[in-house]
């Protein structure tokens, strides 16, 4: 932690002041809430990421568009159907989301986004949507940032929100964050969400930088499966109610906020690793010794999304033949002859080749919940960094038994 | 079949004259036979395609040269290491399986090609070996096809070997394959060989151009995990033995050549699918509708290497959202409102939504050994057509529960 004054903490979407939210259930899932509210007291100046799937669901198409204004005031979101392929009925039903949010809350319906996570292909369910809606609203409250973290749970196994404190130019200042993960729910899609919220006063541009950069580390550096969904999103709403001097350079009060928020990013995309389907571990793959960091990600991300790596990771095995098979694979240039690779902080192989390693004593730490596997390519500087988890007999059994 | 006149059956790579091979065992796995050795009798001209993996096995450096050399005699085949990343000393104890099989051979090295699976990163047990290579002399026999197939068995649970029989101007020409699949033995690489004889007499340069042709369509187009091996390899031996007119253009024959071969590579590729570790069914997956040929490979293999799509068919669930979520996220372009998707030959989507469909009498389609996935990406008129198999949990067991 390089800002001692940065205080991470398990706080919520409400943390910051001028947030309201809520969680309730309409039915949309067999159990537990499916439906999240959250409301900016103020007008909130709002960054949006999106899924690069080419068959986006609706509440992707429309939140580019809104987004694209550059402010909003509340999030609606709905767990239980994905809104994807559905057609221009589909597209309607997300509108009439916005509408009736806006409708309740006194804004304009432009001021209102929209998720929407679950099945595909199914009509929404807009009779218990539209009851959904009214309950949020009523619900609405100053601490309803963990009832939300959990309404837009699929099968996520638990809710996952992160907050840091720190201060700027001696205002305190707070940055909340709630995701989900990998979590196909009845059927379908494992659609992350991750959805930020902040105090701290900052322009708009220098706001989207630090958003994207912080982004581009995590959860941009995460799989699960490889998948990316149709409905994949990450926002930030900015409401500027801390009331620190505003930021409008890149001082250091922008450096403070642009790490509290990419360590938090990290946060939140480690918990969706760690809670990955049917997941025992958190896998952080980190490449070193590559020629470009563009290689480092190719690399780092085939050797996280390797069937066989992940099976190896499962089986507490320190395979290292199938972490530079991976590397081999993925087109990323390595030297065979200098390649060194790393299981949980044990060297396995050096220049190229096996080394000798107290075999009994790495199996032993790799029965750690949280596992390190490192390859130095051995061609040049650039490093990569990429989270994941272990493929296991539940990831099989959850995406295999689960019918449409 | 186009030509009638193909006899396809089990036949293996002795069908051809002038071939012989033997298959013997001499410790490199713990059970049954793993060593190989392909003789023709007669100088062949040889065509091989190797991995593409940037950590190539010594076997693929070695072979790449000697193929460049046009012919060959011999191919000597070892299972149970993989002679990978193992430094200097593995390229010795490559060169030295070449030079001791030429020896025994009356050939000179430059004449003997080697191909070696399993372990990599331990030092080739090169006692063991170099008995296993006069077994393998003295075992050698017109006969030895199949023994020989099995030699090169990892953890393939058959035998994979085929063959096409056909006149060519009233001459009686065969094609024989052995092929091994997406066996990891005890910890590592789930390398694929397919190795061909023929005795068609026939031009070296339409014989390369034929069997890239073929390998572009089958071996190129099957994935079992998405991994692509230190050591995969194809070759093709053609020695001219059946005496046919030789082949010298683009004719009648050469097409009738042509075709026998790329069935016979499709075989073999769907054989290998079919057998993948832990697999219950062989997958086919056929884009169409594609904008480019190439859109269409990217969208195909995305979709058979989906562990959602793969992990849905294993559980016999029709489910089209992943299909598209997989094509979507593939990069290639697909029309949101105009695709459609069939399983098991029973249309579940259409103008890029659901449509109804009998369910129960699709997941008792999707009982069966072979599955169909098929999508229509509504935008052109290319396609393509990708051989893999289902995710199970025997996968798991297999590749998390054999230690390195």
């Amino acid at each position: 932690m390089k800002n001692s004054n940065v205080i991470y903490g398990d706080g919520t979407v409400t943390s910051p002041n001028g947030f309201q939210a809520s969680g309730v259930y309409c039915g949309l899932k067999r159990k537990n809430k499916d439906m999240a509210l959250l409301l900016s007291d103020f007008p909130a100046i709002v960054v949006g990421l999106f899924t690069t799937n080419r068959v986006p669901a609706h509440c992707v198409v429309y939140n580019k568009e809104r987004t694209a204004l550059g402010s909003a005031r509340a999030l609606i979101i709905n767990a239980g159907n994905a809104n994807c392929c559905t057609g221009e009925q589909g597209r309607q039903d997300n509108l009439e989301m916005a509408r009736q949010t806006a409708r309740r809350l006194g804004l304009s319906a432009d001021e209102v986004l929209v998720l929407s996570t679950g099945v595909i292909g199914e009509p929404m369910p807009m009779q218990k949507i539209r009851r959904g809606i009214d309950m949020a609203v009523d619900a609405l409250s100053p601490h309803g940032g963990e009832e939300a973290a959990h309404a837009i749970m699929t099968t996520d196994t638990v809710a996952k929100h992160f907050s840091a404190r720190f201060t700027i130019s001696g205002v305190d200042c707070t940055i909340g964050v709630m995701a989900k993960g990998s979590g196909m729910i009845h059927p379908n899609l494992a659609t992350m969400f991750g959805v930020f919220t902040t105090d701290v006063d900052i322009d708009a541009g220098l706001l989207q930088e630090a958003f994207r950069d912080a982004v581009q580390d995590s959860f941009n550096m995460m799989t699960v499966d490889g998948e990316t969904s149709t409905n994949d999103t990450v926002l930030i709403f900015a409401n500027g109610a801390a009331g620190n001097p505003k930021i409008t350079d890149k001082n250091e009060n922008y450096k403070i906020f642009a790490e509290a928020l990419k360590m938090l990013a990290v946060e939140a995309s480690k918990a969706i690793a760690r809670d990955g389907e049917g997941a025992t571990k958190l896998v952080t793959v980190t490449v070193s010794g590559a020629a470009t960091k563009e290689d480092a990600v190719t690399a780092a991300k085939a050797i996280a999304n390797s069937m066989l790596v992940k099976t190896a990771v499962f089986g507490k095995d320190p395979n290292w033949g199938r972490v530079v098979q991976s590397a081999g694979a993925s087109g990323a240039q390595i030297n065979p002859d200098a390649f060194a690779v790393e299981f949980a902080g044990v060297k396995v192989a050096e220049n190229g080749g096996a080394v000798p390693f107290d075999r009994d004593a790495t199996i032993k730490r790799l029965h750690s919940n949280e596992v390190r596997v490192k390859i130095d390519l051995g061609v040049g500087k650039a490093s990569a960094t990429v989270f994941t988890c272990d493929l296991t007999y539940d990831y099989v059994t959850i995406n295999a038994e689960y019918h449409t």
